[in-house]
C-alpha cells in the first residue's frame, strides 16, 4: 500500500458521516446529493519540480492542472462543469505568469465545456496550481468498486508515452540549461515520435468522451484514471472493488514511439507502461457481454481502447507473462514519494 | 487599485459567457445554478511564511485554511456545505504533518456544518494548504455590489485584532528561535489580552452566523470579508457597487486589547485596524431602516455589529476624522505583495 493510500485510509477514519454524501474520499470524485442533481468534485494539486518540470511554460501548466482534474471526472462518468483555480508562485516571475497559466487553464477548459468561475492568488517559494473541479455525473455514476470477478479490463490509449515523455522533456532541459541544446539529436526518433511522447506527459487528454460513455451507457463495472502508474492504479481498482486484476504483458498496447524511445535508453518499454505513471488513461472493466460491444466499436470514444486483462477472485494486480505473475501493485509512483 | 484586483479584472476579460455562472470571478464566491439549487463556491490558497508563519502547530493552519474559505461563504450570505482540501508540504515533516492539518480542518469545518469530501497530497518545498469550499447561499444572494448612497456602514468584531496578533506570534517566534523564551514577558498585556489577539490571527472565527442572517432576513445590501484589511476590503465594496464608503475613525471598534497592544508597541491602533488584515471579520451596508433594526439586536448575531460609516456618491473609500478625509482604498496588503 502506497503511502499516499494509506493516508486517504486514515483521513476516512477521521470523517464523521454527512448527510448528501454519497461518496467521500478514497474515489477519483467524490459524489454529493445537491439535493437533487448529484455532483461530482475532485481538487488535484500540481507542483512545480515534482509535478511538472521546473521553468515548464505556465501555459501548458494551466491546460495540465485542468485535465489532471478533468481526468478524475472522467473517470467517474461526470461531465466537466466549472472549477476554481489557485495559483501559488514567485512574485519576481512577474503577474504575466499567472495570467499565462489562467489562459492555459481556460482553454482547456472551454475544450471540455468547462468554465473557471474563481480563484486564489498567493506568493510562493515555487509554482503550484490547485485546482477544484465539479461536474455532472451520469445517472448512474462510474467508480473503483464495481469489478466483479469475470469481467474483462480495458485500458485507453498508450500507457507509458507520459513517462517516456518525462524522460524526453528532462532530457532536452538539461541540454538547454547547459546551452548545448542545438547539439541534441535524437537520430533513433522522429520528430513526430518525439512530439507525441513530449506531448502526453506535457499536455494529457482528459478521456472525458469515453468516460461519459462508459458511464451513460453503462458500458463499464468499474474505472479509474492512471496517474500514478497502471501498476498502482491497477491495484486501487482491484483493493476498491474486492477483486485482484491480471494484466496480460502482451496485451498491453506499447505506441511505435514508446517502443523506439525504449530501444534508444535502452529501457523495458512495459516497465515505463506498468510504473510509468502520468498517463491519465482510463482503466476500466466490463463484463463480457459489454467488453464485446466495446470492441465493436474501437473508434467511438476518441481514443483506442485495449482489452489487456480480466478481474479473478483474490487481491492485488498482476502481470502475466510467459514467465508466470509478477505483482505489480506496488510499482509506480506516488505524490508523496516522487520529486525529479 | 491593488495588483490582485488588477489581475482579477484581466481575468475577467479572458472569460468567455457560461450559462449556468450567474456570478463569476471578483466578489467573495461564485455563485452557479445547479440547475434548482444555486451553489457558492470559492477557493482560497494558505502559503507558509505568506499567509501562516513557519513552524506554525498544523492543526491550526488546517482550521484556518477552512475558516478563511467560510469567510468568503458568510460574506455571500451561504450556509457551507462541503470542502476539499489539496495540501503540498516538505517530505521530511512525515504523515502526521498533512493528517493534523486534516484534522484540524474537519474539526473547524464541523464547527459550522460543512464536510471534508476529498483531498490531494503532494511534496512541495513549504507547506501549502488549498481549500475549495462551497455552500447553498440564501433566496436572495448577498454580494459586494448592492451598497447605496444613503446607506450604512457596518463592521462585525474588532479589526485590528488580528494584525496585532500576527506581530505577537511573531515576537514570540522570534523569541523561541533565540531558545530564550522563558525570558519573554508583556508586563503591558495581560495573559487573556494576548491570547484574544493571538486567537484573532490563528485562530479566526468565520462571521457565517451573521452573514446568514443579513442574506436571509435581507437585512444587508452589500458584504464583503475582511481578509485584507478595513481600508483595502472597503475600496473594494465600494468600487464593486459604483459608490464611496466614509469610515468615521472615532466608532471604529478598536478592542481593549488592541489598543494596550499598541501603547506597549508604540503603534497606532487605528492603522492597524484599517491596514492590518487577517481579520475576517465581515463589512458591510444596510439600509437606514435595517440599520436600525440591526442596531436593536445587537447581540443577535454571535460577534458584535458596529456601525461605522456610510455610503456616499463618488468612489473609493476614506477614514473621516477631524483632520478631514484619508483615501484608505489602497491601504492593507494583497496577498501578491505580502511576504513576512
Amino acid at each position: 500500500v502506497k503511502p499516499e493510500d494509506r493516508f486517504v485510509e486514515k483521513l476516512r477514519a477521521l470523517l464523521p458521516r454527512a448527510d448528501g454524501v454519497l461518496l467521500g474520499p478514497g474515489d477519483d470524485a467524490a459524489l454529493i446529493a445537491w439535493p437533487e442533481e448529484i455532483l461530482a468534485a475532485t481538487t488535484d494539486l500540481l507542483v512545480e519540480g515534482v509535478d511538472f518540470l521546473p521553468d515548464e511554460d505556465p501555459g501548458r501548466v494551466g491546460r495540465r492542472a485542468v485535465a489532471v482534474n478533468l481526468s478524475d471526472l472522467a473517470a467517474m462518468g461526470a461531465a466537466p462543469a466549472f472549477f476554481l483555480l489557485a495559483i501559488g508562485f514567485p512574485a519576481e516571475r512577474g503577474e504575466e505568469f499567472p495570467l499565462a497559466i489562467v489562459r492555459g487553464a481556460i482553454e482547456r477548459g472551454s475544450e471540455f465545456g468547462t468554465h473557471l468561475v474563481g480563484g486564489d492568488l498567493s506568493a510562493a517559494k515555487q509554482a503550484i496550481v490547485s485546482v477544484a473541479a465539479w461536474g455532472r455525473p451520469a445517472p448512474s455514476s462510474l467508480t473503483r468498486s464495481g469489478a466483479r470477478p469475470g469481467d474483462v479490463v480495458f485500458v485507453s490509449g498508450h500507457p507509458g508515452d507520459a513517462a517516456a515523455g518525462l524522460r524526453l522533456a528532462q532530457t532536452i532541459a538539461a541540454f538547454s540549461r547547459e546551452d548545448n541544446a542545438a547539439d541534441l539529436r535524437f537520430p533513433e526518433l522522429s520528430a513526430e515520435h518525439q512530439q507525441r511522447l513530449l506531448a502526453a506527459f506535457q499536455d494529457p487528454v482528459p478521456r472525458v468522451v469515453l468516460g461519459r460513455a462508459l458511464a451513460v451507457e453503462g458500458l463499464a463495472t468499474a474505472a479509474i484514471d492512471v496517474s500514478d502508474g497502471l501498476g498502482v492504479d491497477a491495484g486501487r481498482l482491484a483493493r476498491s472493488s474486492g477483486a485482484r486484476l491480471l494484466l496480460e504483458e502482451d496485451r498491453l498496447p506499447l505506441s511505435r514511439p514508446l517502443i523506439s524511445f525504449s530501444e534508444m535508453e535502452e529501457l523495458d518499454p512495459v516497465e515505463l507502461a506498468v510504473s510509468g505513471g502520468d498517463d491519465y488513461e482510463l482503466l476500466f472493466t466490463a463484463s463480457p457481454a459489454c467488453a464485446e460491444r466495446l470492441e465493436d466499436r474501437p473508434d467511438a470514444f476518441g481514443i483506442s481502447i485495449t482489452r489487456i486483462g480480466r478481474v479473478v477472485p483474490g487481491g492485488g494486480a498482476a502481470l502475466v507473462s510467459r514467465k508466470g505473475e509478477r505483482e505489480i501493485a506496488d510499482l509506480g509512483h506516488d505524490h508523496l514519494e516522487r520529486l525529479r
